[in-house]
């Protein structure tokens, strides 16, 4: 266990980290991200160990760390301070995702809500939801519907100049609201709204559900918890909650566009149930943007804990004898099974910034109140990618954190590594917000709505504009590979494109229903065409950052280094989808990317230790024993393992008495 | 939330699943496991809710657990009574491996280990490890050597007629131990044995640790817990042991085969490490054998649990209204991500099932002491098979978990769910005996070892004699598409066999040394071989069992369906290694495969919940509020959040009173 290793692998690097780090999160946010982080070191709620918290404890703790949050003030409307809001967001995100839960559901889910769906009545919940003097809750899913929102049972009934809400079943109790079971005074509710004995359909309300002061619940309402989840989440209070006549004021309906009058009439503006609900698309987006950075959060713990800990383990060499055992770092497999995560976790931060920056500007101009057709064009490529790239990148996050725990072989499993609790933290990541493979529907839904505009589609981000010319198979490799995995990206896409609408509309000849066809499409098909256009924008918008804002040539090398192996690494899954679809004939074609492959993993490994010093949170942020930045894993482990040095529990005694009684019976 | 659905759907199968049931697993054993699932019944400390114990609470409850199968005298040696002994085994791992590690882990592992390496004068401590008045634990594996064992650095230096202990370093602390933190009075420990200034390389040797009474350690000994780790092991005390100068008697020594004479000299009848390190293969064999059995737990946990729950959540349909919603086991792509485990789940046992009896063959002529190069031969392909199949099944074992709690959507994130803690039960498995990819390297080393013999090549078990014949190129599909399958994996080992050969000559024919080629060959090669050769050899034998032993009609049609999925979906994983490899070209092929295993898929429809039930453990045992047979999923999960019912933290006080704060703050 000598001195690590990991300063002669920092010092192979061809770059400087910081440098990088700068050119790719932005000097601001580095900066920002910094000053939050020693805010958090100087108050011990936020100092952790490595103990399991029961349900109980976490909590408590989160409650703590939330009054501690809003104490700074940091935490005000992002739009008023951007730079500050992002830096608060990814660093509350990376250290605790039940932390920045129970902060976003106040403010900017639950108070986004009242906002967008509220008028002028609503001004003084606002005010307080912005000042803490309420806390907030969202109720959408129930349990009997999660996916199709659109119907779910709760019903607002108007009966004598109030709302009365009821469950009318099991299915239609409301769960899964994070601040509901302990905290939320008040929620966003969605019901259908009966009114003279019509059912107008699914509306916002908002309501008040406890006391603030004895925090018991109004009448009419039960408030639960759902009990034990894995990971940060046991520490999120997500609640259950069931109506029984509950009634509640008029001023409850979330009235923009429509409303009841107090005798009992409901007006809307309007024309359609699609109408209202395209409002809200925007808004689904913003989440999504959030969950991607999930995945790369994900990617990026990954790799930084196992490829420090890979330097620090060695294990086997050339020759015997334990001074020849190389560090496991050197061995090609390791590199193969670590190193895409990497770049993974560069790449997606690029792509993720940048589509927030698009998202901004299509905000901006809803919010001025355009109403193009070029704008619906954007509101739909936007949400078209970002129900894309929210699967790719929360897949991409899980999947880093359990190759990386088996990359560290056992010592990855102890809850020190972090890894498998970072797991279990990221897992949900998968259906937050429609299970993944329900959401990828909605891209392959949009991109095949072009199908018959190929040649004139005109998108605001131009993500789909290569569709407009017929791809050309291959013929041979460029001098830039990422060139090459885009020209397989575009004749992927187009010809998915083709083979699942083609499919579609045989499926329609046969008399099956579009309901049908829209399932049977899916395997193979509809799936893979969500993918493969996802990931040709992620690497096509890497590329373009890389090209046109890193001047500095060590950077541009390093990044296209990097991006190198990402494109090859999501490439490679298609193979046998680009044979299937005629891209490449003969077995040279898939050699030959997979030999780039592998060059592609080797060029990162003189980069790889500055490329995650580059990534990485403050280690007091990563916590970590297997990760942390001096490389010493093992002096880190054998710290906190001596914490359990010669714990004897209670129940030892009687273990001794049950040997002793099994000693008298063998002799008799 | 209607009356369930799971009994229309269970009609729909063609076979009675119990006879299902007890022609793949044998009528007695499943006699066997329902007594001691009723034991179980009988007995409170079975008995479970869905709360997250903390560690202390989970280790006194297997320790009580552990206490009562002892008192049911049940857990004698396995092979006085293996019928008895394999129905307890899979109960118990399907129960909670946390409480099985515990009895394995003395009975199996420390006291197999005292029996195989000992002499006459361990007698004695074999019979105590029986009567349990002794509990044992097995220290190999180091904080700095886990895979590679020879190099551990824990000494034993004969002085003055005892053995003195020491760990050198912080690298050579022993750790990952069972029963070590808190029970164990004796381990069986490996170290290096220095007699007379001389290293004579790694022993094994049983000591006392602690006394039976006290409980303490004895003098030179350091004992404690590696503190916290996921899923059921968080229950197991894995422990770390620190030697400082610990004496003990030269008996301590394990001496079959070698001995230090009273006056110091050393007295080996091995002729070489290599011959001694031999003896002990078989043993690592029954060990893997015990973790492919995991991996097909696994699956049967994740397909049971999501399949079932799949029919009771409704969601979408062909029009709308909650009447109209279908369960979400109807759509296609449900079907595709859950069905291939259910076919893993069955394929799996009936594989290793064949491959128990194979190993006791194997076992019993190693027992009659027969020494012949056949029998050194089936040495080798058991130890080939066995490290190719525990990757390939607990791989699939961990996929198939987290698969399933996606498949299940938000509720499949409860703990009640029992997926993703099963998934951390299960993560293990991985890392078990070498890291899969490091295991991996055995079977195509073996393999490798082979190339020059192509043509003669014998193996007892048959698993390598079609290597002897070139295969064939496709050319078309016959009636059987399993026979297709195995055609295909015959070409893709062979020829896998023959690149990753010529690699490796191509390397060291370049001046790499044997260490560098081995490493170098891994990626895209060595690592596919393995994975090939398992995979045919799986397919091949359960087609066998089918063949061979499946009279009834209607269970040999349904098994076909069973290995058809599994076949289908393990090949086209392969797809574009076919591709790469020549054995098919142009994309007709691969589509024709991907249409065979959607239409695989679809035939399992019918017999999906009747299989199910043919997998399923027991409700008690299976503990999970989406999985129970009874297809109620909901009665149970509210019946689980209705605990929860108005709980009120002492926090909430704190935050009644912070949110005063603000509301007074505000008005200033």
């Amino acid at each position: 266990m000598s001195a690590p290793l990991i300063d002669k692998y920092r010092k192979l690097a061809t770059f400087d980290w910081r440098k990088l780090k700068a050119a790719v999160e932005g000097e601001e946010h580095v900066r920002l991200k910094a000053e939050v982080v020693a805010k958090m070191k100087s108050e011990p709620i936020f100092h952790r160990d490595y103990r399991v918290l029961s349900r109980e404890e976490q909590r408590e703790v989160i409650h703590q760390r939330w009054k501690k949050i809003v104490e700074w003030g940091l935490f005000k409307d992002p739009y008023s301070d951007l730079e500050n809001f992002h830096a608060l967001v990814e660093t509350l995100e990376a250290f605790d995702q039940g932390t920045s839960a129970r902060l976003f559901l106040h403010g900017n889910v639950f108070g986004a809500a009242v906002k967008s769906m509220g008028t002028e009545r609503h001004k003084d919940l606002v005010e307080k939801t912005e000042n803490n003097q309420i806390v907030g809750a969202f109720c959408l899913t129930e349990i009997g519907h999660g996916s199709n929102t659109a119907e779910v049972q709760t019903t607002a009934t108007f009966d004598k100049g109030e709302l009365v809400f009821n469950s009318p079943n099991v299915g239609a109790i409301k769960c899964w609201a994070g601040n509901l079971a302990h905290s939320a005074t008040h929620v966003v509710v969605y019901a259908q709204l009966h009114v003279g004995g019509k059912n107008e359909g699914l509306h916002g309300f908002v309501i008040q559900v406890r006391c603030p002061k004895t925090f018991k619940t109004l009448p009419g309402i039960t408030i639960g918890d759902m009990g034990s989840k894995p990971g940060c989440w046991q520490g999120v209070e997500n609640g259950w909650m069931e109506f029984k006549n509950h009634r509640a004021p008029l001023s409850s309906l979330l009235n923009k566009g429509c409303d009841i009058t107090p005798d009992g009439k409901y007006v809307t503006s309007f024309k359609s149930a699609s109408e209202k609900q395209s409002v809200s698309l925007g808004t689904l987006s913003v989440g999504r943007l959030g969950i991607i950075a999930k995945g790369m959060m994900a990617c990026t713990f990954a790799s930084t804990i196992a490829i420090r800990y890979s330097v620090a383990r060695r294990q086997f060499g050339p020759e015997k004898g334990v001074e020849n055992e190389i560090p496991v770092l050197e061995y090609p497999l390791q590199q193969y099974r670590l190193f895409p995560y990497l770049s993974a976790a560069i790449c997606i931060r690029i792509f993720q910034k940048k589509f927030v920056e698009h998202f901004t500007e299509y905000m901006m101009r809803v919010m001025m109140g355009e109403k193009s057709e070029e704008l619906s064009e954007f509101s739909k490529e936007v949400h078209a990618l970002s129900s894309g790239a929210k699967p790719v990148s929360t897949w991409l996050g899980v999947e880093s954190l359990g190759e990386a725990r088996k990359a560290c072989g056992g010592h990855g499993f102890l809850h020190m590594s972090r890894l498998n609790t970072l797991r279990d933290d990221n897992d949900p990541s998968q259906t937050f917000e429609g299970e993944n493979f329900m959401i990828l529907q909605q891209t392959s839904n949009i991109l095949l709505g072009k199908v018959n505009n190929l040649g004139s589609i005109r998108t605001p981000m131009s993500t789909m504009s290569f569709l407009n010319s017929n791809p050309s198979k291959f013929s041979s490799w460029s001098s830039n590979p990422v060139d090459d995995v885009l020209s397989a990206y575009r004749y992927l896409t187009y010809h998915l494109l083709q083979t699942t609408s083609s499919e579609a509309n045989k499926l329609k000849k046969s008399g099956k229903s579009s309901f049908e066809v829209r399932n049977e499409i899916q395997v193979h098909r509809a799936v893979n065409l969500s993918i493969a256009y996802t990931e040709h924008t992620m690497i096509d918008w890497v590329q373009k950052f890389i090209t046109e804002e890193v001047d500095d040539v060590t950077l541009n090398t390093v990044l296209r280094k990097v991006l190198n192996l990402f494109s090859l690494f999501l490439l490679e899954r298609h193979l046998a989808t680009l044979y299937i679809t005629g891209y490449a004939t003969g077995g040279k074609f898939g050699e030959e990317l997979r030999e780039k492959l592998r060059l592609a993993v080797e060029e990162i490994k003189p980069e790889a230790m500055s490329l995650v010093d580059s990534i990485a949170p403050d280690d007091f942020v990563l916590h970590s024993a297997l990760g942390a930045s001096d490389g010493r894993a093992y002096d880190h482990i054998m710290e906190e393992f001596r914490k359990y040095s010669d714990e004897q529990p209670r129940w030892v005694c009687d273990l001794a008495q049950f040997l002793q009684k099994n000693s008298q019976n063998s002799k008799l």
